[in-house]
């Protein structure tokens, strides 16, 4: 599983993500939050676009729900890491344009699901520090990929 | 645990339900929708009209992702089943305002989840017939309170 | 092709109509939108939810290209025809609480796009009376049946 | 056939692209696009900022369609190529500040469609870095020139 092209175009979109995939993704996700009792939604979005799981810890600052969301969304719709975003607007200049595309998200914790070669979906954590919610989105992944 | 008020006064907000309560919930309400094999969209919100959990069955209908939220958030804001609501505009006259009123998704199928007399959370359920996705979110409800 | 589900579970979504057939559909719906000299907005989705092809006749009014993309969207997210929504209106009662259920424009002429057992995308068409509309729509669909 | 106005006063909106004229836009930009095989999303827009007729390729990432609308709305309303903005931004300072107004997405991809110096629309293009949408607008435009 891997979340960057291995060329110029992009990955293809693959069927949407199971409910059995989601759940093994969030588990791990949830637990490593929990390791660190940290507060944090996770979001999980299928291929189409569309919200496929949602859990929030009890805590979580109101505001991170609809960030969690924002950012697999972000992520699914432009089969890209938030972090590639979020280094644009950072290196300033023309980066900064970003800030004006429609749908976008610029913070770090929202990962593209790649299994076999396709985006099957996304994740987004948000809650605690950006780096913190990527941390945790990538357990999440690995439990996948294992 | 019980939905209808015994007086009226509308019950007390109270704490927001827990993800561990809102799982517990989830899973019976998941096990009765796969039961049936109906796939259906099902949403749980907490006492604050936020996003607690939520999971989507494979291949359920794109629209029922919001649909089963708006159940929930109508219950929580209003703190009654959305059958009341469904209920009044069927009756027609007068009842059809409510049609105007924001925030109200009209539908069965949303429930509020009070324990202790406290209302802390709903549960919104879409993707079959509305008296289908009722049997859902009651399933669901019967677990929390077994 | 057919859009009626022969039993009580919905068709299954299938993967996203190409660009290929919407061309297809889009040619015949536009041939008879023409054939009528009918100013009309013709909007073609993909089984995603998301749009895939778009046109509108010189001098359609500019309230329909947003209705056109309502109906295929209300389609897609229900996989069934628009008027199901619109009877269910039309019949009053408890049929009016679909008025309140959000992505639902409930006005003939969305119609889901069906191969092979499969819900591929939807079309929305809307400009005249809402029966020209899915006449419009039906025509097009013919056109990748045939 | 030009972009560029010859003086400080921008130039006047025309009569609303013909869909015979968007079809040899889209036509030419389809083509520069699959020369390449480029995913992408393709919007025209008229004259009066009302969406005339729109293309995805097949596998465009999910977000273009949204983006790529946004771009000949911003072109149109403004009656510039969206290059301005991003340049503007991209400059630092003062420019900054168009990154608040409303209706502006400041990618590079949008450009205004002049025909005997009237304004009759406007082209989006999404899916790739924003220089290839560009040169994928460029060709839509010269198809009309020509």
């Amino acid at each position: 599983m891997s979340t960057t092209p291995s060329s110029n175009l992009p990955l293809p979109y693959g069927p949407p993500i199971s409910l059995t995939q989601a759940k093994v993704i969030m588990a791990a996700a949830e637990r490593e939050a929990n390791a660190h009792q940290w507060p944090m939604a996770i979001a999980i979005v299928d291929s189409t676009g569309h919200l496929a799981m949602f859990q929030r810890i009890d805590q979580t600052q109101l505001g991170s729900m609809e960030v969690s969301v924002a950012k697999a969304m972000t992520a699914i719709r432009f089969r890209r890491p938030t972090k590639v975003f979020e280094d644009a607007i950072a290196a300033g200049g023309a980066g900064l344009r970003l800030a004006t595309m429609p749908g976008v998200a610029a913070l770090e914790g929202g990962v593209p699901i790649v299994v076999d070669g396709q985006v099957i979906g996304a994740i987004g954590v948000s809650g605690m520090l950006s780096s913190q919610d990527a941390q945790v989105a990538a357990a999440g992944l690995a439990a996948l990929a294992g």
